[in-house]
């Protein structure tokens, strides 16, 4: 049952590009979009294996990298874990998972293993600093924890900005910043930093509230029900620091009998789909998952390291999903 | 920052248990389960590293398990894949993931790329026959593929029976399978086949739809549209062939003005939460992610291959999520 393989130059036809660009695009050479999914396209249609041609070319490598996560039960790691799987594959490297369900000593004890088992390079979504030997290549995810090392993150900062902006562009004019998370600082906690900064560039009244995971929502309730004035809930936009956050909250505030969007509006952050691909749950700052993932590839499969930026702010979108007016 | 290494001594100490019971859990050898949970949580908690034992004792085999899924975007996938990866690296092995889009060429392709990697196994839900090395263990997730290769499946017929058993015990009298999917034969087809059984047993009337992938969900409208009398639709009970099927088939049933749980009474199949942790989308047939993941893995560790069964279908069981009475 076996195929018999194509070649590059069966590729080539394919896709109908010269041969050269089909070799540029398996070695990670740039070339325009538009070629590049061409080629993906003609090899994806063939089931042209890429690795046989690149791991020629890397003599000596593991062509192996490894990725640590927290997990993958939730879907901004899911589809973080399947773009960089494609992305490495792509040039020729497997991939090993690891989760380490957040916790430090599991997160350092995955880098141990991962030098134990001469990989490549890693690339690692922690929360912690961590011992990793300078000659291995290591890119983090949405954490800067060491200069040394590249981190890549969507414009959090951007992000929480536009929240703040599409927020009183649809009429708001009192708004609104509510967030669970870590207590360890990462870089998702500039999306508040950008949201206060915008209102008070436009001098917009707002509130913030940030508690911890694990946080008692009664908190939230008892936030609401202290800006109820008149019978009225006195904040009319809210910027959650997560998609699950703002779902959380439009059940909170309808359970109080507000209706999202029309006496409150709500944007959340990150692009979560339901079942992975189908609807938004909310209105939302969109991640770039997908360019997170192949630049981190990049940065990891880079092979002059001499000038490696500390961090990568990949640029969000706003797309609205029924929380907002529009 | 790198922590001293625990013994095995520490986890037998930490767990309350005698030396050879951790020695046992860490070797996949059976012992009770209250016993393997207490090991496994002073593990975690002391984080022990299971492999540097686990590998001394297999010297010559590479530590290596390889994991082909059609893709981790999906929650069932990404649950899969995590259960998959966690127990792997209890049993000290690492888990290379291998993505496929469900393309046949791109299976092959995947199994033909691990042969040449030289790992010591291969877990896969594929859809098509595969050429796999006879020495390299294969444990097939949710597809009967081969007679020699096990498959690790939930109970998908008793799930379907389970369901018609629940809409009748909820008061429907007048009850319908919905189905789109793969057009592949699969054990998820099952599905239906435990349903109808259900209602033959009973005597209750029952209607079907099954379609192809990529469906119209207009040839779902027309089904309704068909079953209108007097106003009023003659279905009052629905299961659905997955969760996404059961919240799509709601939002058809609402937006032509029916009540769900109300007017008719929906079930789904999976168990997806939302954002991979909350709330079911419906009310369902869960199936049992971690306990089929755990059972894979102990297929393709299992050292005695003479005995494997073809397939093993692990219980599922019935959840309320809104859409039904109870």
């Amino acid at each position: 049952m076996k195929s018999s393989q194509p070649t590059m130059k069966d590729v080539a036809q394919e896709a109908g590009v010269a041969l050269g660009t089909v070799s540029k695009v398996f070695n990670g050479i740039p070339v325009g979009e538009s070629y590049r999914a061409k080629v993906e396209d003609a090899a994806r249609k063939l089931g042209y294996q890429v690795n046989q041609y690149a791991r020629g070319l890397r003599a000596g490598s593991t062509s192996t990298a490894a990725l640590i996560l927290p997990g993958v039960s939730h879907p901004f790691f899911a589809a973080l874990a399947q773009y960089i799987c494609t992305a490495l594959a792509r040039r020729g490297y497997r991939m090993l998972l690891y989760v380490t369900a957040s916790n430090p000593e599991l997160e350092q004890n995955c880098v141990n293993m991962v030098r134990q088992n001469k990989v490549d390079g890693i690339i690692g979504l922690t929360y912690n600093p961590l011992v990793v030997d300078e000659d291995l290549p290591f890119v983090s995810i949405d954490r800067s924890f060491h200069p040394d090392i590249p981190c890549v993150a969507a414009d959090n900062y951007g992000g929480g900005r536009m929240a703040a902006e599409k927020l009183m562009e649809l009429g708001c004019g009192h708004l609104a910043f509510l967030r669970t998370g870590s207590a360890r600082p990462g870089e998702a906690d500039k999306r508040g930093d950008g949201f206060e900064m915008a209102c008070r560039a436009r001098q917009v009244p707002y509130e913030t509230l940030r508690l911890n995971d694990g946080a008692d929502w009664e908190r939230f309730r008892e936030f609401f029900r202290s800006h109820i004035k008149g019978g009225r809930l006195d904040i009319d936009g809210i910027f959650c620091s997560t998609d699950l956050m703002a779902w959380k909250i439009q059940g909170i505030l309808e359970a109080m009998g507000f209706r999202v969007p029309e006496d409150v509006q709500l944007i959340g952050f990150d692009g979560i789909r339901r079942f992975g691909s189908e609807e938004l749950y909310c209105s939302t700052i969109i991640q770039p998952v997908q360019k997170m993932a192949e630049t981190s590839v990049d940065l990891l499969l880079t092979k002059d390291r001499s000038n490696i930026p500390a961090l990568i702010c990949l640029p969000v979108s706003y797309a609205p999903g029924g929380t907002t007016r529009e």
